[in-house]
């Protein structure tokens, strides 16, 4: 059994749901030399998520941004956490609902996901900097 | 350290809440000599998801359907990904709320669950043809 | 590659989230010998929930209680269950939503979350005595 692990910063994307797959295994060759195992992926925010979803058609992406703001509106009245933004609540509640990590297994040297899943950085916000991952691969 | 991982296919399983904890661990042998470790069950699909939740009363599984139904109707008139049936876009959508995979502790040959907690296959689409599982043990 | 496992009996919390970080590092002198690995806790129950979110204005744990009430509101009329209270259905359809684990990679001896990350204990009935975790640590 052995652990990798390290520390990536993504750049700033707008917000929306992105498909980050290929990102995050470029950082990780290691990969290809685990028969079985796991790579977590965790992301340290909580205006920011992670989850798994369709990785083709960016009308999915856009989907999920649309039905998650009518689900978690901004300015609700009920909200008393509102002096970081009208999009800072939501944020935090979008980030607990979906998630701030995943946990794929791996096989044969590759993520074990299905044809159509890829990862998903989540980013709430409407103006962020730059998120931060940790990536940690077990073997 | 070691990991024992296999995959497996359930067969079709009609649109709903259903649990699958007898039939994972059947698939287990191995499970009974494990001391202290972890299982994860991991799905390869975008439109049906994981969770834990009550064993018992088939009116919580029914009660999941139907209120999952109202946070994620069909035919929303804000989706733009409608070409693969009403029933598609809610199935992505409900996949990333409840999630993909659930990790259990396991301790002294058995699956630590709580009295009342059992793994549910959710099946979000009206007709699949079954779904394809990764079992991972850790130990 | 080892497990270190234990299972803590947590106090009776009122309804609503609260941040258990401390706790649980508390019964974890072990974490400061590890170099690399996760601290999975995983609660033993299917109407409470643990999750991840802003570890410092009590306004954003408010925030939650009052938005998660009202996608998941009591005596909806298309629930069939229940015969084991108005809180009761709510929270089984919360834990689903929230999550019944958390895992957390460690790096350096301490839990590698970010500045303004905690766990939440979510308690989603009214007048629960207590909650059981399993805390797991691999290194």
């Amino acid at each position: 059994m052995s652990f990798h692990q390290k520390e990536i910063r993504l750049p700033a994307y707008r917000r929306g749901f992105h498909i980050v797959t290929d990102t995050i295994v470029g950082h990780l060759p290691e990969l290809k030399t685990i028969e079985v195992g796991f790579l977590q992926v965790f992301i340290k925010h909580t205006s920011a998520s992670l989850t798994i979803n369709e990785n083709c058609d960016p009308t999915v992406r856009g989907d999920f941004e649309r039905h998650f703001n009518l689900l978690f509106p901004e300015d609700a009245q009920h909200y008393q956490h509102d002096y970081e933004g009208s999009d800072d609540m939501p944020a935090h509640l979008k980030s607990s609902t979906l998630g701030c990590q995943v946990m794929i297994p791996i096989t044969k040297g590759r993520l074990n996901l299905g044809t159509w899943q890829g990862i998903y950085l989540c980013e709430h916000r409407n103006h962020d900097t730059g998120r931060t991952l940790v990536l940690t691969l077990m073997s």
